[in-house]
């Protein structure tokens, strides 16, 4: 998918919201634990339910592989699924990756080419020959950590370095010398609102992936106040705030009430881009 | 297992060699491709030949994710497979994960509950509540990427911090307030032969894993002068160059060659401490 394709998604949907696909098997309703593949059945009446309302699904591969093979198994149903009945969804695999060259080359292929996911997220800390093997794929997406929404944030990626900026500042800086914004996006956490506006400075065209609004915290005012560009440029993430709704029966039809109202929120947003 | 029990074994095989498990299926040999898990397959005769001469297995999931399904099955019945027929083997699942506090607790299930490995790799970016999720299983291990062993750790690894710190010290440093040289072990590159000594500033009762001996071109002598501690410290690893030392049916013999050299340098290293 490409940068003008995933802006004519969100005009057109009048949404920029990413919904999470965390299925923990200790919290998804008790009647789909009979089924074969629960987390799989859990996913795809979420994303049934909430498809009219989002661009984007980002199933987080820990989730799944907490199942082992089962898990694993979902994985794959759930990325076929929404490839096959909503070919427009961009389809993030959360998964932290990076490793030294000649492996990330092999978490690459896995994903982009055996599972045809648009994107994966990917950690920087090893470095360009770790996050370049994810790059080059045409239409396919690196989302560098940047700055996180979690408190341990603070503990390297908030720390300044020697030439005054902050690590996160560094890695979008340096990883921009890698890839452009027609392939890498970074994610950077809600809880951190006000310094979307230096993220800006060194990324004013890429997309940001935003998790951390609502269950974390973060306000999407605030994020769009500082971080939107003229292409939207935001994909806001929510997980738990959406899946978990209600842990009856009903999940579906509660996730797309949540997911429904978030919409709302970013269509009022976006009349005023 | 305990850091006594690790010393114990290194003490009784004269060995810290690490066997690195990155079975890629374009590399094996062609006469495993007709089995049903020729990943599992050939780890499986890898380790039967190698054991002898080795303390530790380290599978790396890039190579059975790539297989998918079957790959991820590979993986599964590889641990067992070690797990039942070397109990005193120390397996470390090579995966570098790393997520917020609730994603990291999942994936710490899933290595140290389901699969019941003995260590898993962690990045950490995303700072302290990405890695504690790991900390506090009994007997289990950390390994924390600290100095990695690519090209690419001149990125930001090896950036000065505002306090004069590379950021690997600082998270030598900080990381050392999260959790004891009793289940924290840290990677660290043998291609950074002499920052061993600026390592054991920090960490001096700790194991390190060290890659890039061999293949990355590492010297064990200059790691060993730098790294070694009373209890050996270090964990040395090799894949490509023990693994794939023969692409024929002799692989696995070939491979033993390769474990049994250094496992002999190592001794001779071990007679000196």
């Amino acid at each position: 998918m490409t940068r003008e394709e995933i802006f004519r998604q969100i005009l057109q949907k009048q949404s920029f919201l990413c919904v999470g696909l965390d299925p923990d098997i200790k919290k998804i309703p008790q009647h789909l634990l009979q089924r074969e593949y629960p987390l799989y059945e859990f996913c795809k009446e979420i994303v049934d339910a909430t498809a009219p309302y989002a661009i984007a699904y980002k199933p987080n591969l820990a989730f799944f592989e907490a199942e082992e093979t089962a898990g694993w198994i979902s994985f794959v149903k759930t990325v076929e699924y929404i490839r096959t009945n909503y070919p427009d969804m961009l389809v993030i695999a959360d998964a932290k990756r990076g490793d030294i060259g000649n492996t990330s080359a092999l978490y690459a292929r896995s994903f982009f080419e055996a599972l045809d996911v648009d994107a994966v997220t990917v950690a920087p800390y090893m470095g360009k020959d770790s996050v370049e093997p994810f790059l080059g794929y045409k239409d396919k997406w690196v989302v560098l950590l940047a700055l996180t929404s979690n408190p341990g944030s603070h503990d390297f990626e908030l720390q300044k370095l020697e030439n005054g900026r902050y690590l996160f500042e560094q890695v979008l800086e340096t990883s921009a010398t890698w890839g452009g914004p027609d392939e890498m996006m970074y994610v950077v956490g809600a809880t951190q609102g006000a310094l979307f506006s230096v993220i800006r400075k060194y990324a004013p065209d890429n997309f940001l992936l935003v998790p951390g609004v609502g269950a974390q915290g973060g306000s999407l005012e605030e994020v769009c106040k500082y971080g939107m560009n003229k292409q939207c440029g935001l994909i806001v993430n929510s997980s738990r705030g959406i899946i978990y709704a209600s842990s009856g029966e009903d999940f579906a039809e509660a996730s797309a009430v949540k997911a429904r109202a978030l919409q709302q929120q970013m269509s009022a947003i976006l009349a005023n881009l």
